[in-house]
């Protein structure tokens, strides 16, 4: 009996034991935009077992619609300035175009998966950016609040959630949000209730040291080599803000944070590539 | 012990009895088409108490994306042939822009909705349609089968459901749907779990001895006035589909089939307004 309960304790006792895994996968700009690279992908994301989370963003569509529809994009380091006409597209090209044929790609290949904006069981609360450094980003939001109950409800249906990087207001406005950010809040919040993976995937094999060599991943960081990368400048800049996102994805109860190459999933959950980043 | 018994009994005798009432209600593309509409329309959904399904088209969104896009549109009978550009275009607007800006809506309302396509949970299966007289529709879906476990779920946790017209075949291929005929297939479906009400809403006050005059909605139809009215020509011809659709619906379980404006739903449901198909 005293037995029973000190193995109770001890279980208690270790936050992630006992709860079951969770794979949370941001899908990289450049995959969405090439066909036989998304097909690999989704075979990949079919074949991990358990609970897992899709997030996509629109790779170049949204920009290509626009200019198709003659609405000039402005943006400014990497992010969209979102007006109401953008917010048009970028809500039919993610939500619709994007989301609608993942979801009916993985169904046929038997995989049950629901496609969702944040609005969907309001999912995903977000506010309107305010005014940063006198840049106004127009319709683009900054999450607030994860609903993680409807994410739970939906995952213990083994059904796979994919998530459009659209967001909503207390007042019904929907916002354009950065699908990286998507990724790591939802890891955060949803690391209350699981043992959290959280991968970005993309055509690179990991985090390079040199960006035109593939043989040239680094294996694994930790915070103290990171500022030693940033120091020397072996960083590619376009990775700093998902390392940054990454190592504070850790410190908000995420288990474990991976960048690698979009068709290995599975290699990259069994360390065999990409880069682990680590407490 | 046997009074009990008794009740029992009866309860089970009767089809109907103890179930829940479900009110499906597909909106008319005329009230989507109008911003000032559409909000009282929205107003009216909310203050339906219970559980709630509502399916939407496009309107002519559809037809205004197409056009700026130089993407080429054909109709055949009030059917759009659909190609694979046109395809895109009614899933971009369908399930992305009309979709997600109605959740959008019902969530500032306080009322909790998800936004769904057939693809999602696999909740409409369907299949393309073959030639009809020699005429290839493209890629447009003919109904099999509704998920009603998953949707049932949903209405479980309070939530209301708003379905897009696009569905999937088991090759992951989306179709085109119907918004009318996924709004009877869904509620045919649905009446072996529910109580259930189907609405037509659009613009009039019902259906109309009188297409100019909306002082002469028909109170209700049953199928001997209904062949009198058509053998008459009193019957507006674009009505004809939805009344077949309805007396269809009303054989296969659905407990009450009404056709009225979309800003008084509860007048429609409390007999007040509109016009009542019945058996």
């Amino acid at each position: 009996m005293s037995d029973i309960i000190n193995k109770k304790e001890l279980f208690n006792n270790h936050p992630l034991q006992g709860r079951e895994a969770l794979f949370i996968i941001k899908i990289g700009g450049n995959i969405i935009d090439d066909e036989n690279k998304l097909a690999s992908f989704i075979q990949s994301f079919i074949a991990i077992q358990g609970n897992k989370i899709l997030i996509h963003g629109g790779g170049k569509l949204a920009t290509k619609l626009a200019k198709e529809l003659n609405v000039e994009q402005q943006m400014i380091d990497g992010r969209r300035i979102t007006d109401s006409e953008t917010l048009k597209i970028v809500t039919m090209v993610y939500a619709g175009y994007i989301n609608k044929n993942i979801v009916a790609k993985l169904q046929s290949h038997n995989c049950n998966a629901v496609g969702l904006t944040g609005a969907d069981g309001n999912i995903i609360k977000a506010h309107k950016r305010p005014l940063k450094n006198g840049i106004d980003y127009g319709y683009v939001g900054d999450v607030d609040e994860v609903n993680t109950l409807f994410i739970q409800n939906l995952l213990q249906q083994k059904i796979a959630v994919v998530l459009a990087p659209i967001t909503v207001d207390d007042k019904g406005q929907l916002l354009n949000t950065n699908a990286d950010t998507i990724a790591q809040e939802t890891a955060k919040a949803m690391s209350k209730l699981y043992n959290v993976t959280l991968i970005y995937s993309f055509e690179k094999a990991g985090v390079l040291l040199d960006v035109n060599n593939e043989s040239t991943v680094i294996k694994s960081i930790n915070p103290e080599f990171y500022s030693q990368l940033k120091k020397e400048k072996k960083i590619f800049e376009g990775m700093i803000p998902k390392l940054d996102n990454a190592f504070e994805a850790l410190q908000s109860g995420v288990n474990k944070v991976i960048i690698g190459k979009a068709e290995e999933l599975q290699n990259l959950i069994d360390g065999k590539s990409g880069t682990s980043i680590m407490q």
